[in-house]
């Protein structure tokens, strides 16, 4: 049984399944990375990876609920922000391409521990870390396997982009605030 | 009678006319713009360009006054922050040429929501939303009637720049807490 | 007699020594910055360069508390993220060869006053402002004899990169907070 009600993680997929798309379409344009014959798209993206963005968030939001002490009195304005510079961030990375891996690294690693100190908590921090493991390690497999690649220029960390963890920090530190706030009056009453 | 006292207004008058030629400079430096045949010059701006901001910037403070329930206790800190924000998200959007749309108007839009969640309320998000569409508008006016152009790469957006109403946006929630601080203690007698 | 205890300067010393190389190499890979000869190195940097940074960094501090009037209750998190910044600001830096003098200027400054009045005082300013005009001092010393030189596109603040007191500033604020926070319960017990 989950903490959060079953409205609140089809919200929650939501929200990923749609953001996904669009910071993934700033990655095919900018030939940040490029699929091999994924089967049917949404936009630039394969089926499956706003799919898997949305269960990543509902996922991550859980975890933080199920992580406790979680803050209570934050603002709506901290997820807003948040998840606002996680896509910024996304944006800011399909300008990276042909610049050296420790810029990028240095840079949104950099974003990441702003927007954790600004907003996150230590728990936050653990939430954020996972997604880096997670989601980059997932990446990692489906390049490997040949379902997409990155630009040659950027695929120097297991065939992904060097600043791919720090990417996924971010979005795994506002996803915590997020689940803070849809916890403060949404858990179940099991719970 | 305006609610806000003419020196007060005055005095963003020629805030808005001091900081405009320097962002429009950057816009012309690298090519995002171009004016044609445009008379007197400031810099590299047509002598209007910063009457319009300046213009601009008493009008969008005078409505965030009449808007009411503004808040008090705001630090001045917050008004250096948010137009320190405006002017470094002018400059970085020198830099969007030959960048995909969606990737311009992600990063903008994401910076400005950055702004509005940290030092914005619901009112200043209107006073931005106001900007974004009379500022894009006149632009694109001016666009369409050959006063000056959007390099060919970035001018999707009825003939001006994808990214500059988020601009904007930014741009009327800075000034919108700016009028909140002046507000505080400058409201004329009248009012 | 220094008011913060001999083991917090070791502790800055050690923090910019360590950070330093790591922004350096991302100039020197971006052909921001080149050097001549300079004797042994650390990854791109000669010795001294971290050495260097780690004096100034503990000298900001030590300054910092001597100007009084210290903030209790700061964060740590104001410094994770104040650091964070400046290392985020100093990769973005070596992308903005190219890009006209204003633009790196407005966008670095801006950053640099967004930090400060994100977790900034009068007195982190101040120091902010010293270390702007003695860092630039020393670079255009060290570019005029000959140890180094910035690209000749980005050289045209005596030899030294026009962005450069930006940065120095923005990395003045985020040691003035640390050392904020280390004297709460870290002044020797002869201050």
């Amino acid at each position: 049984m989950t903490l959060l009600a079953p409205s609140r993680l089809l919200a929650l997929f939501v929200l990923g399944a749609v953001l996904a798309p669009i910071g993934d379409h700033v990655h095919v344009a900018t030939g940040t990375t490029s699929y091999f014959d994924a089967g049917p798209m949404i936009w630039d993206s394969p089926w499956w990876f706003p799919v898997l963005v949305g269960l990543g968030t509902a996922a991550i939001a859980e975890t933080r609920v199920r992580l406790g002490s979680m803050r209570t009195g934050i603002s709506p304005r901290w997820a807003v922000g948040g998840l606002a510079a996680v896509m910024a961030t996304y944006a800011l990375t399909g300008t990276l391409c042909g610049y050296p891996d420790t810029l990028g690294v240095v840079l949104i690693g950099g974003v990441g521990l702003i927007v954790w100190a600004v907003i996150g908590d230590l728990r936050g921090a653990l939430c954020g870390l996972l997604a880096a493991v997670v989601g980059t390690g997932v990446e990692a497999l489906l390049a490997a396997t040949g379902v997409f690649e990155y630009a040659t220029v950027t695929d120097s960390l297991l065939g992904v982009a060097p600043w791919l963890p720090a990417l996924y920090f971010t979005f795994g530190v506002a996803v915590s605030v997020l689940a803070e706030l849809l916890a403060e009056d949404g858990l179940r009453v099991e719970a």
